[in-house]
This record gives structure tokens, sequence and C-alpha cells, in this order.
């Protein structure tokens, strides 16, 4: 049940990660190139990158299935008796050229720990400026997916989300949100549903490029994502778990960091204009929103 | 006894951040600029920054005092019993616009928890293309310094820090080294090295300045110098005590995240030709060196 429950969703995230790697080479114009690794304790992962495209400076479509035994140090940090894991995943980052069209990141995983198993996962948005639509349309996609599923998990989810994605040091989210999950039974509903999550990944995303990949923009509106792609590394490297569990587990250095953006300023106390569209956006990452009526129904055709 | 060490100590290391920004100020022909804060638990500090300097990229030059009870999550991290703490030091980070001058980190700091009292601190350089007399002469510096009070600290701290500052997903130190010292008795001789060690920090710096400042650099030595920056910030983001304990007392983050290399490249995957002089760095940083000969001794005449 367990073998046949790993090989199943290896095999579904290696699918994904066809599937989107071969719609954002398209949207791009320019393809991936692949770098597989094996790590030492067990296991291995299938490395995708993108850099100096067109549409993306640098994109990173990333699978792994690594297994073993966690260190004694870092085993207490999971839930689950005892240190053997496996754990497979598919996790996306991909950073736009243009300030204009958001960075995102989405990731689907399958976790074993000693006498314990979970899925875990979600997708998120991050915007350098505000289009409020965008933002609609990507927590309307997740929120439908999860509504198909259970009417409960979408609220439940979206403010996983706002909560995980908080950079406390700062009083402010990575970015607009979206779903988070974590410790979900992988039982038939949560499988499916973390598939569907997983398949409709290019339907949140790829209607907010199309839409914003030809805005125009200058110096300014570059200097201020380049600004605002620092927070992208105070987070990852101050507070995600999952970079810090992938370091510590002998996961490849290279495929994990590949989240990081591809040029970024760290200038010291930079503050927007009030009233400006970079003050705007700030004033919807320190005081997160909902973007659906907590009313609205999803169309349960699919 | 404790109040007048804590006055003492935080007058110096005022003395001491106005003696390195005038100086650097004169080095680079840009003024720094000053920022006072207050810290709502208790205490506050003086931030000096400058930004776009004829050489200084951006560096900061800071003092803080702070004091009052940490966290019961936090408190157990530093040692002591209680949560009652009271901080002092100067911190300082600077980083060259050109690549062949190093950057170059200071910190100087006293600390009370509980019933215990201890000095640390250090100074470390990062160079981004090898002048190995340079770094000859920046540990000379400090090996004199910890000579004149123990014979045995210079190996001691020298150690220390290639340990601490050691990346060890990557397998590489963040430079050349340097000295660390960390719960240091707060004794007579303690004090005395402390302040000389502080006190040297422009001797071993300001000559590397000047030796490198007008060396001729491209577009190649540039990006270099970008990319090598990213080990910087995964550095202090990920590891470094400093970095985490101000996050986590409540300093004030824009003084705090100024150590920061204000340009930054993350590339995927950078390994430099087999042969170049980037290499030759590489070579030193993953296989730390002795600068000096252990039998070298120092000039006691200061």
């Amino acid at each position: 049940m367990t073998e046949e429950l790993r090989r199943e969703l290896s095999e579904y995230v290696r699918k994904v990660q066809d599937t989107i790697t071969t719609a954002l080479a398209a949207l791009d114009g320019q393809a991936f190139r692949e770098d597989r690794w094996e790590r030492p304790g067990g296991g291995g992962g299938i490395t995708r990158i993108l850099e100096n495209g067109h549409v993306f400076e640098k994109a990173g479509v990333n699978t792994s299935v690594v297994f073993g035994e966690l260190s004694e140090e870092f085993a207490p940090n999971l839930p689950g008796e005892g240190r053997e894991f496996f754990a497979t995943g598919v996790s996306l980052v991909l950073h736009p050229r243009s300030p204009m069209v958001p960075t995102t990141h989405a990731n689907f995983r399958y976790i074993e720990k000693g006498d314990r198993a979970w899925l875990g996962g979600g997708a998120d948005l991050t915007p350098y400026y505000l289009f409020e639509e965008d933002a609609v349309h990507f927590h309307r996609v997740f929120k439908r997916v999860c509504d198909y599923h259970d009417a409960s998990w979408y609220p439940r989810f979206k403010s996983a989300c706002d909560e995980y994605f908080w950079l406390r040091h700062r009083g402010e989210a990575r970015g607009i949100g979206g779903i988070f999950f974590d410790e979900l039974e992988p039982d038939d509903r949560g499988i499916a549903f973390w598939k569907d999550a997983a398949d409709s990944f290019l339907e949140s995303y790829e209607p907010i490029v199309e839409r914003r990949r030809d805005e125009p923009f200058g110096d300014d509106e570059r200097v201020h994502q380049l600004r605002r792609r620092s927070r992208y590394v105070e987070f990852n490297l101050l507070y995600d778990r999952g970079t810090v569990f992938g370091l510590r587990t002998g996961g490849r250095t290279e495929s994990i960091l590949m989240s990081l953006p591809p040029l970024v300023r760290h200038d010291y106390d930079i503050e927007p204009h009030p009233d400006s569209r970079e003050a705007r956006l700030l004033e919807v990452l320190r005081n997160p929103r909902d973007w659906i009526p907590q009313d609205e129904s999803s169309p349960i055709a699919r």
C-alpha cells in the first residue's frame, strides 16, 4: 500500500513537472534545461531551469524523491516517531523579468516519517504591482479546487497561506497569498485534492502572464521590483521550512536555492511615496485581504 | 560595578563608531548619514549609513544599547539563567563597489544575560579576488592584538572565525577569515583586548582599500562580485547568530539587515573556469588557510 502510494505520487509529480515545463517553455519561447542529481543518502531529483528567457528571468521547476534517515538533531522538527523518512514532491518558483508580471511559487509534496504520512503544498502569488483582478483570478482557481473536495478547506488553507508567508520582522506578507496546506491525510479525498491542485497551477497563473507580459514599464518599476525581491530572499532564507528541510536533509543546494530571485537590491530603509502604486501594494501586503466574498460559490462543473 | 561597566563599554562603542565613520568618510569622499532609533522594550541605537559612495557601494556602522527581557522562547539560546539582558556593541559591514576591494565585517559587543556577562566580537575579510598580501596583512594586525594579551588567543580566535563563517550547505567559508571570539570574560585583560581589537580595525582594512581601489576591473569581475555576494546573503540570513539575535530581540530591522550587499545575483549552479582567478579564490574558501606562520612573533611595541 505505502510502496504503491509512493510510486503513484512520485510518478504524478513527474507528470506535473512535464506538463508545467512544456507549457511554460511555450509561453516563454525558450526551453528549460535539465539537471539530474542523486542524493548520497538515498534518492535524487530532476531540476529544470530556464534563465534569461523572454518572459522569465529565472524559472525553476523541480521534482525529487528522497528517502533514508533524518539526523537525530533534525528529526524532532517533523511529526511522527522515528527517523526513517520518504519525501517526494514538485516545487516551482517563477521570477518573470517584467515587474508587471507577478512571481509565483507552488509546491506539492508527500512525506512519510516514522509512523506518519501526510500531504502538503500550496500555491501563492507575489506581485510587484497590484492588479486586483489577477489576485482574484488566482484565488478563485484554488478556491474552486478546494470547494470541490471540502467547503471548509479554502478559508482554512487561505488563512494558513497568509500566516505561513508572513515576514514577522517586517510585519508584511511575501505576496497576496493563495493556499497552503500541510499534514493533510493521504486518503482518497486528500490525494484527489492534491492532484487537482497541482493540475490547476497553469490555469491559475498563465492567464495573468498573458494579460501582463506586454504592460509597459521603466527603470523605476524595475528598481522597485529588485527591491521587493529582497523580501523574497529574506523570507526564503529566514523562514521557509522547505528550504531548511532541503538543506538539512542533504538535498542539492543549487536545486533548493534556485528559488532565489536572479537579481536583487538590498537598499536601506526604502518606503514608497504615499499614494503611489508601490504604496498600494505595500498596504495590501501589510493588511492581507480576502480576495473572494466568503459566500461566493464555486462552479462544480469542471 | 556592572552599571559602571555598561556605561564604559557603551560609551566606548560610540567612540569607535565616531572614529571609524570619520576615517571611512574621508577615505570615500562621501559622508555617512545617521538614523537614531529607539527600541520599544528598552534602549536603542545609532545607525550610520553611506550608500553609492566613491569607494563604498553600501557601508553601515551601527551602535546599539538594548536591554529588557528576552522572550521565553529565545532566552535559552544564550548562556546564563533568567531572561533579563543588556547588550551594547558596534557592528560594521562595508561593501565596496570595486570587486578588487574586499568586503569586511567587524563587531564588538558586550552582553549580560541573567547571571552571566561576556564580551564577543571579531573581524573578518571577504575578498572577491584573492591578494595574498591583503589576507596576510589583515590577519597580522589582529594576531598582534591577540598576542599582546594572550599568546593562545590568535590561533583559537582564528579557528573560531573559520568555523563560524562556514556555509555548511556549500562546504565553503564566507571569506578568508580573521578572528572571532565569544563568551570572553569581561575582566581587565578581556576588556583591554576588546578595546584594542576595536581600535585596530582601521589599521587592518584601510591599507587594503588604498592598495586596491584603483585596480582596473570590467564587467566579468563585476558579475563575479555580484554572484559571490549571494553567499554573503546566504550566510547572514541562514546562519548568522547576530542577525537572528537582533531580529528576535526586537532590534531595528533596517539596521540589522543593512549588512546585506546592495546588489546581488543569485545565478544557478555557477562554477568558475579551472585555473581562473575566480577558481583560485574558491579553492581558498573551500580549504581555509593559515595566513601567518604559527611561530611568527608579533612586535610587542605598539
